[in-house]
């Protein structure tokens, strides 16, 4: 079979979709779960398949450093390894050794990096990225590019960008294609128009089956993100499928589907419910709050999660004030239900040609609790 | 409906049988998971079930402390606060105290004590650790009573168990009878026959729904628990529940059951779980331990839990290098998986007169991989 993505709907600049590849078909505008060692932090993965996920995503930084991608492929692979037979996403590295500052080197063919781990040396290119994430086996690799750090001139993002579209052409010849397989390219060229424009030229002139925006949400803002995704979206090719990196709240990514985007990945919904933080039709909740204490109603009436269905908010905060476990356990699975429903519900809204209003609901509603979000 | 125990087979002292109780019907011997503060750790209520568990075990006062027996009491008990319908079987909070050492005053009447969260003070006595129990909803309802920090003289032993029997009848006095509930006297005694005879006869005086073999498994060592139980079992009646509190190793419970036990708990599946410890029908094993790194297959073969039908070794290895929580509550999963087994496969032995040549083959199993046990 062919990877490939088939648009169902078209309402606005948004799109619902089915994404098919070796590994399964996802519904689109999805929203990926993040496994980032191989686990959804604090989730077994029957419960992540409970959420109704159709995808995740796995990071060959992580990986590569431990177990290690060849002892991984020796194992049959991510999907076997950890238990998810359906579509993976991997990044390519890029993303997280930029964070590693000082650690590491960047040179035109690559980066060299010390492991945060035990300070070891490894070198990551567009080859051994690929390489990496084909022993992965992910369905879906991405290319490695260079994350810049920011605030930086112009000149400087400019000559980033190159160098990611260099570095793309190589992943793409480092690639090797399989039936159902994907390699996605990666937009760059921070909030500057002309150079999103030309990052999508470079993009288009070497083909992926799929392509991603990156470089945003890391601290531009929302106004500027969007400006950005307006600006670039609408020079991606129609037929293929459109993924905004690490990205984000749900009205980040309400606002994405609205400018066409299809993929999402983002740690916020794992690492908030793991700190007490709720996601919710109505806002945002901090479960360790003393209100919650005697509140013998459920966390969000109507979810379908496991702590939603048994359990009341008094036991939530409850298990988060004795630094139970289990509290971290229930909060991540209720908010990546939340993401899943928030995805679902705006799909069938796409499907149905009432998205706008169906944003303004969502909108209202979790504005409507203002208190709530600092709760 | 009337609490009771209905025997079913007897093996030499070896019984099973069924405890009949308002919440539901408990296979004998059964293992019962520790749920200290309201929560089985790293575990959801369903993997509890999953893996058979009949009965679990709540603590006083860890819940008298956080959240508060009376507002567990609002919120419907502890059975629906921690969604397990299923019995429910609290201690007196007797242990508990005993452990906080210095923080603890001890009078005729009770204890006084500071709270090891806040330091605040608190007092526990007779009466108001059975109204605790009863504010939880516990199923069975244990005496409150001392438990002496050894080693002591005889003399203190004694002292000691007097008191106990002295608080029985006053638990017992405070205890509202409920149909399907019960009550269990503990025998104390230390390891000397003739204290757990004269204690053995204070409570049967009293006359409780239960027994339990209290103030064993505190250092005395397996040979000298199992003579205590050689000398205190026969003298209890053949128609009650008898609990040996705080026990053990998977040997431990065995060589229980040999001498007539019928309930056991013990934090040791559960804390091992969360520390790397497998417990197997070959012995203990260390995820840790660099020789599981690729090792591709599953942690016991024929296992039910989920760790053993989906996972491998390898897998299980790296996510406790990783420090990935799904690593603890697998292998918690694992473990309590193994200790409701282990009890199911006894009870199948007593059942068709065979515990002899089981016990046998389970020991030697286990002392087979020797190697294994330290690994
Ligand atoms: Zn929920
Ligand atoms: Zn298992």
């Amino acid at each position: 079979m062919k990877f490939n993505w088939q648009g169902v709907a078209v309402d606005g600049s948004a799109r619902a979709g089915t994404m098919n590849t070796a590994h399964g078909n996802v519904p689109t505008p999805t929203f990926m779960p993040v496994g980032t060692a191989g686990t959804v932090k604090a989730m077994t993965m029957d419960a992540v398949r409970a959420t109704g996920a159709g995808i995740v995503l796995g990071n060959t930084y992580h990986l590569m450093l431990r177990p290690g991608a060849e002892r991984v492929q020796m194992a049959g692979g991510l999907h076997r390894f950890m238990d998810w037979p359906g579509p993976i996403l991997t990044d390519s590295g890029g993303f997280q050794v930029m964070s590693l500052g000082a650690l590491r080197k960047l040179d035109e063919d690559g980066v060299t990096f010390r492991s945060h781990l035990d300070g070891s040396a490894h070198r990551l290119t567009p080859e051994r990225s690929t390489q990496i994430q084909h022993a992965l086996d992910a369905t879906i690799t991405m290319c490695f590019d260079e994350c810049l750090q920011l605030p930086a001139t112009t000149e400087a993002i400019a000559a980033s960008m190159q160098l990611s579209m260099r570095w793309a052409a190589r992943s793409r010849e480092a690639f090797v294609a399989r039936d159902g397989y994907a390699q996605f390219g990666i937009v760059q060229g921070g909030t500057d128009p002309a150079l999103r424009a030309d990052s999508v030229r470079a993009l288009l002139e070497i083909g992926f089956e799929g392509y991603a925006v990156g470089g945003l949400a890391v601290g531009e803002g929302q106004q500027l993100m969007f400006a950005t995704l307006d600006a670039t979206v609408p020079l991606l090719p129609a037929t293929a499928p459109r993924y905004l990196m690490g990205v984000g709240t749900p009205d980040d990514l309400l606002g994405g589907v609205q400018r066409g985007i299809d993929m999402f990945d983002c740690v916020m919904p794992t690492r908030a419910g793991r700190t007490a933080r709720a996601y919710t039709g109505f806002g945002q909740l901090n479960l360790r709050n003393a209100r919650h204490a005697d509140d013998l109603g459920p966390l969000e009436p109507g979810c379908a999660c496991l702590a939603c269905t048994r359990h009341s908010r008094a036991y939530l905060h409850h298990l988060f004030r004795a630094e139970e476990m289990l509290g971290p356990m229930l909060l991540t699975w209720h908010n990546l239900e939340y993401y899943q429903s928030l995805m679902r519900g705006i799909r069938a809204a796409i499907l149905q040609q009432r998205l706008e209003s169906h944003a303004g609901s969502l909108r209202r509603a979790w504005a409507g609790s203002g208190a709530a979000a600092s709760a």
